[in-house]
């Protein structure tokens, strides 16, 4: 297809296309003449996965860049790449370098979970723990056992469907699982409360 | 205290103070002298809430704004405050006029939940959806049943600590619950996976 065909099947901006392509996230298309090219279903996939990554999960280009590059060409070892790739995620932390996360580490022990101190999600779950408590909700042990069981069941969902194929789709799956799940987890909290709350305390409109 | 002691204490830049005074995020301080003002805890706190809303759970600062603003004065009927509140938070998705949204509400069908189809957390949940659904990752069935059922629980441990006694605390709470906890369970989640991953397939750092 054309790029004008490609700008109307994927709702992206002429401008956008073109960014994304000087900048490496869209890969070019295949030149037809000194003026024009041809486009495909992969640059369509691409830029779906471009747009749910950036309006849906929240990241900036720059970190869609790794994240793409990461499933484009995993490392040998597979936790490695999806290390990199969950510290594409947000929120953003900067990792410490004596793993000093005391809020994390104390959680973790509590739950009684095998992590890696240096895997990233460790630093994210410091400084969101850490906001929290700076607003005045800090977490508590209740709150913490009661969301670590709950969790730990989203997560055996989530790990049940690894495709085991190849590495590849594994790591595409995981990342992408990873990400794009977790706003719809968000939305479903949302609406669990407003459910909840209808219920037990009335006044909430019930015209689902 | 002085501004400068307000940078140092906060750990926020001055331009970055100056700019949130300017965009009405942050109360001026009580002038003393043509050139200087003073600070109080409630602008520390303040600062606090404006970067956990930024920097943690990804607001941009329009919404951080509007947020605050619903906190210091909710509308009378507490459900409309907490759905302007939550419309605030990301995912954004525009409202559909025709309340025409299939997959959030073949979902929430299938849970069997109460809900407002106005209520911004079902657009955000469609979006969230068809965002998965692009790349290759559609909900079935089995994983909202089971998303469902854990999420729930998770509200239920929420819901169960709303401040009762005014509704300034509730609104307080339930915005901010809600906006802070979320990178709190993304980050968990992440963990977990880790977690059974490092259990089920080995190969994970286990230094923990």
């Amino acid at each position: 297809m054309r790029i004008s065909e490609l700008v109307q099947r994927s709702g992206v901006p002429l401008a956008s296309i073109k960014y994304y392509i000087r900048e490496g996230l869209l890969m070019p298309g295949e030149t037809t003449s000194a003026t024009q090219a041809r486009y495909g279903d992969e640059h369509l996939r691409r830029l779906r996965l471009i747009r749910a990554l950036t309006d849906v999960a929240g990241l900036p280009l720059q970190k869609v860049g790794i994240v793409i590059s990461l499933i484009e060409h995993p490392e040998t070892n597979l936790f490695d790449t999806l290390g990199k790739a969950i510290a594409a995620l947000p929120p953003y932390a900067d990792p410490d370098e004596n793993d000093n996360y005391p809020r994390a580490r104390a959680a973790l022990e509590k739950l009684g979970q095998v992590y890696d101190p240096h895997y990233a999600a460790v630093a994210q779950l410091e400084r969101a723990l850490a906001a929290a408590e700076s607003v005045g909700l800090p977490m508590s042990d209740e709150r913490l056992l009661g969301y670590g069981r709950h969790i730990m069941g989203i997560a055996e969902i989530d790990i049940e469907q690894v495709p085991a194929e190849t590495a590849h789709d594994a790591i595409e799956y995981s990342v992408l699982g990873t990400a794009l799940y977790e706003p719809v987890i968000a939305a479903m909290r949302r609406l669990a409360h407003q459910d909840l709350a209808a219920r037990r305390f009335g006044g909430a409109p019930t015209t689902g």
